[in-house]
C-alpha cells in the first residue's frame, strides 16, 4: 500500500516552523508536520515550584492540549491521562536540554496547542516546543535576566511505526490506525537518545525489528535539524 | 490621543476571516480583527440536551477559550466567569438566528478559541462563529440531514467604547483599558438588536451618550456584514 | 391577557426591603418583588485580591445562588453558567457605586441567595444588595475603620419584558416564560445607566421598541429607590 | 454561670415552625429554636437510585448546607466534613422513620439549609425536616400517587451538653464552645432511640453522667414533639 | 443461627495488630479484627492548619479509605459520604486523647486504608490509629521534638449489633447486614466513653436494650485493650 | 560503590509474589521486590465501555495509586500526572497479552496499590499485576464465562538504569536517585518487547550504551518469569 504522496518509507512529511506565529509569548512557534499543526508557546515567569524554591535553580514544565475539533470526532478540552503522559514526556524531554541552574529562579512553561491533528502531534509538540524555548532563552539573554545560555544541546523527535511488516518513518493518523507498533525517538544532534518509547499495539516488537526502526528514526531523525536549523537562520 | 494606525473613531479594524481554516470541523472560521484572532469551529453532534429529547428541536450551544498565551501573561486554561458569561452571550445570540425546529435532532456545538487577544474577542468570536455555523448549515444540507436552512437572519457584532469623552468603534486592548464605558451591539442585517451590553466602568452613561453608542455601532456593524458576505463569495 | 392581580403593564409588584433579616452579617437584607424573595448580605473581610495587594484600594465582589427548591423543580445548588453571569453583573455593578480606593484594604462580598423564585431575581438581588453595601459600609463607619463614605451614587435595577407587543414592567415568572424580549436596567438616581442588558428571546428587538422599554424602565425605577429610601427611613 | 434569658437547665428555647414557607416545595417548613432559623423544605423525584432500580421501593436522602453569612464569620458555601456527617444523620434518621417499599419508586430529597446559626442548627434541621416529609407524603397522599401512608413514627431531635458539670438542654452556640460533652439524641415518641451521637470534647463522659444526660434529653424532647403537634393542628 | 466458628455472642474475632507493618511511616499498624485488615500509618509533619498557627498547638487529623477492591464489588477510591463521616469520627476520638499544646507545631495525620472489609473497619481503624499514634508520639520524644507525651489516655474501639433481639459483639458482615440496630463504642481503659454512636437501622432502640449493648460493649472493649497492651509489650 | 546487600549489577533483588493476598478480588497478587510491595488485584465487570458496546470485544484497564505513606514523606493519595502516565503503561502492556475479543463482553479492571515504595513500583505492578489476571482469566473460565483463554502470551518487566557509568538491574530507590538514566522494559517469554521507556535523566544515552542495557534487561528478567511460574506453581 503505498503512502499518501507517495512518501517514500524513510521520508518525512513537509515540515513547517513559523516563529513569532502569536506576539505575546517569550517564544511562540506553528510546528507543522503535513496536516499535524501544533502552537507551541514558551511563557517565563519569575517563580519556581515548591521543591526548588531557595536551591538557585529553574524549572521547565509543559502543557500539552488538543483544541476540541483538532480531530475528527468534538473531543471536551479536559486533560485525560493521553495528556498527561505526553506532557510529562515534553517536560522531561525538555529539561534534559537544559543546565536548569544556569535559568536562575524562572520557569519557563511549554504550552503545546494542537490546532489540527492528523498523527505525530507529540513529535510536532516537541520539535516545535525547542525551537520556543529557544525563544524564550534569547529573551531571557536579550533583557540580561540570565548570564549564559542554559540551553546544553538540541532536540528533534521523531516517530516510527511498523504498518504490514514495513518500516515507515513519521506515519499520519490512517498508518497510525493500522500500525502494529508505535516508536516514538527523541534525540540530540550527537546521536544520543533523550527518551525512546517503544509500544507493541498488536505483536511484540523483536530486537532485530527494533533495531531497525531505531536505524530509520535515528537517519530521518536529521530532516528535522535541519528543518528547525532553517527556522532560526530564517529569524537573522 | 489619536488611534493606533490613524484609525477613525468610527472606523473599524482590518477584518479577515478564514474559511476552512482546519480541516476536520464541519464548519472552521479563523476570525481576525486586527491584531485579534479567534478560531470559530462548529461540530454537529446527532444527540440533544435532556430537556429537548424527543420534542423534534434542534439544540446549539458555545464555548469560549483563551489559549493560555493569548494575552500579555499566561493564564490557566481553565473556564472561569468571564468565559461563562462570553459563552452564554455567544450562544443565546447564535440560537436567535435560528428556527431550531428545523434543525431536527442535532446539536451544533461552536467553539471559540482565542489564539491571540488584542480587545474585541467576543464580538470576533461572535462573528467568526455566525459563518461556522453558517458552513455546518451548509454541511447538513448537503448530506440531507435536514431539509431547508434553519437560519432565520444574519448576524454581526461590533463593540465600542468611550475613552476620554470620545466614541470610539472596535477598541483595541489599549483603548479599552482606558475606556469609561464599554458597549457590545448584536444585531441582524434588518438593524434589529440581538442583544445589547452596556456597563459603565467608570462613569455612569447618560441616554444621549447610550443613543450616541447606538448610533455609532449600528452604522460601523455594516463593515462586519460586507466582509461576512465577502467571505462567503470568496467560498465560491 | 391581563396580568397578575390586575397590574398596569408599567406597574411594578408589591416591594419589601427588610434590613437586618438576620443578625451575624455586616449588612442582611431580604428583598422581595411579589413572590420573589432574595436574602442579601454583605460581609466585610480585611484583605484584598492578590491583584490588588499594596494598591491602596478595596474590592467587592458578588456571589448568586438560588437554595435548591426555590423553583418549581428541585436543581442541585451548584454554581452554573446562569449564575456566573448574575453574579459578574452584580459585582460590575455595585462596584460602579463605589470609590474603592475610599474603602482601603477591605473587600466586601454580597451573597444573594434566592429563597424563592417568580421571576426577577437578578434585579431583586442587585436592589437588595445595594442596600446590604450601604449597612456594611454603615459598619465600617460606625467602627471606624474607614473615614468617608466609599458611595459615590445609588442603584436601582428593573427589568422590562415585551409579551404579544406589549411592554411590561417588572415580569413575574409566568410572563418571562412568554416574553420575545428581555431588558434588565441598573441606573443611578441621576437617570445615568450602570449596566444595560437587552436579549431578544425570539424576535430581534428594533430601535424604537428598545427606546421604549429604556423609557418604561425608567420610569417604573423611581418606584424601586422610593422603597429604598422608605426601607433606610424605616431603620431609623 | 446563668443561661441566656435565665433559661432552666432542662429548658427549651422557644420553638417554631413555619409551615408552607415557601411555594414551591411539596413541603416546605421553617424551623426556629431561639435564633437558630433552618429552612427545610421536601422534593418528590419519580426516580430511585441505581441500587434500588426495579426493587418496588423508594428512597429519601437528605442534603445539609449553611448560607455563607449564617455564621458570625463567612463561609465559602461547599459541601465539608461536617455537612457530609450531618446529611447522612439526617438521611438516616428519617428513613428510619419511613416504610420504604409504601413509598413507591420515589425519591424524597430534604434539602436543609441553615439561614441563621446559633446552635443547635442539625437537630432543628431534623425536626423541621421530619414536618417537611409529612407535608410531602399529604402531597403523595392528596395526588393518588400513593395509598398508605409510609410514615411509620414520629421523629424529634434534641442535643444535650455538660457545661461546667451542669446538663443543659438544647445549648446555644455560646453554650456549645463551652461544653466539655456533646450528646444528639434522635428519638420516636414511644421513647426508642432512632440516632444517638455522644463526643467528649474534653473529658470522657462517665457512664453515669451519659444515663443523666439520656435522662434530661428524652424529658426535653417531649416539648418538640408538642410543638411539631402543634404546627400540624395550626395548618388545619 | 450461630456465629461463624462458633462465637460466643460477647466473643470479638481473632484480633492482631503488627506494628512497623511499613516502613516509612512514623508509625505504621495493620489491624486485623478476623478478615477484617486496616494498615493505620500516622505520618507527623511540622505544621499546622491556619486555624492554628502561632496558638502553641498541635493537631490531629485522620483519612479513612478502601483500596477498591476491599469489599465484595469494586468501588472508586474517592472519599464519599461515609468516609467523611468515619474520619471525622477517627480525628474526633484521637483527639480526646491528646493533649494538643504539648504536641508543639506539629501535625499528625493518621491514614487509615483498609485491605480488606468484613465488617467493623471503622472500630479497627480507630485500634490500629491508636497504636500508630502512639508509635508517631515515641518518634517525636526519641528525636527530642517534644518534651513530655501529649497522650492523656488510651482509647479502644468496638461495635455492638442486634440480630434477631441477640446482643453480638463485633459484627462481622454478614451479621452487619442482618443487624437491626448498630452502635460504636469509642472509650478510654476507665471506661469513659469518648464516642457514642447509635443507629436504629430497622427498628427504634428501647432503652433497656442500649443499656444492655453498652454493658456488653463496654465489657467485650478489655480483650481490645489488652491486645494492645500486648502488641507494645512484644515490641520492647 | 557497591550495592546494598552485595547485589551483582545484574541481579534483582529477592522477588515474591502472594496470590490471594486478599479474598474479595478475582485476582488478588503482593507483589514484592526487594522492600518494593504492591498489592494488585483483577476485578470483572459486566460491562464495556461505550467505544466498545455492542462489539464483541472485552477491555482491559489499570489503575496505579501509592498509600499516601509509602514513601519517605506523605502525599496525598490523588492522580497526578506520574499515576496517568504508569497506569497507561500497564493497562497498554497487558492489553497487548490479550485477545480481547475472547473476553466476551467484561472489562478488567487492575488495581495497583502500592503499599511500600523502595524504587520499581511500576514494574512490580506490571508483574504482579500480570498474575492477577491469570487469576483472573482463570475465574472466568472456571465459571463458564469465556471458552478459552484470552491471554496470548506471558509479560514481565524490569528496570535498568545507569549509576556512575555502571549497568545495574532492577535499581532500588537510591539508585533510582543517582541515575542518569533509566529504562523500563516489558517483554514477553520469546524475547519480543510489548513497551520499551527510556529516558534520559541527566546525559543523552548513546545508542551503544542502550543496546547494553537492552541486553541487560532481557537477560535478567529471565528471573522474573520464573518466579511468576513458581507463584503459579505453588498454587496447584
Amino acid at each position: 500500500m503505498p503512502r499518501h504522496n507517495n512518501r517514500a518509507p524513510d521520508q518525512l512529511r513537509p515540515i513547517g516552523f513559523t516563529r513569532r506565529y502569536t506576539r505575546h509569548a517569550e517564544g511562540a512557534v506553528l510546528a507543522c508536520f503535513g496536516e499535524t499543526r501544533v502552537l507551541c508557546t514558551a511563557s517565563i515567569e519569575t517563580r519556581v515550584p515548591a521543591f526548588l524554591r531557595g536551591r538557585q535553580s529553574g524549572w521547565l514544565t509543559a502543557e500539552y492540549r488538543m483544541l476540541p475539533r483538532a480531530t475528527h470526532t468534538r473531543s471536551e478540552p479536559r486533560p485525560n491521562g493521553r495528556a498527561h503522559e505526553i506532557q510529562r514526556l515534553i517536560g522531561r524531554s525538555l529539561r534534559a536540554c537544559l543546565d536548569l541552574r544556569r535559568l536562575g529562579e524562572h520557569t519557563i512553561i511549554i504550552d503545546c496547542d494542537v490546532l489540527q491533528a492528523d498523527g505525530g502531534t507529540r513529535c510536532a509538540a516537541l520539535n516545535g516546543g525547542f525551537l520556543a524555548l529557544v525563544d524564550a532563552v534569547d529573551w531571557l539573554l536579550a533583557h540580561e535576566l540570565i548570564r549564559e545560555t542554559p540551553i546544553l544541546r538540541t532536540l528533534a523527535a521523531v516517530s516510527v511505526a511498523v504498518c504490514d511488516g514495513e518500516v515507515l518513518i513519521d506515519p499520519d493518523y490512517d498508518e497510525d490506525c493500522r500500525a502494529d507498533t508505535d516508536l516514538t525517538l527523541v534525540m540530540d544532534e550527537a546521536g544520543g537518545f533523550l527518551e525512546l518509547q517503544a509500544n507493541a499495539e498488536r505483536q511484540p516488537i523483536p530486537r532485530e525489528l527494533l533495531d531497525r526502526m531505531l536505524d530509520c528514526g535515528a537517519a530521518g531523525i536529521q530532516s528535522v535539524f535541519q528543518a528547525q536549523r532553517g527556522a532560526e537562520a530564517n529569524d537573522r
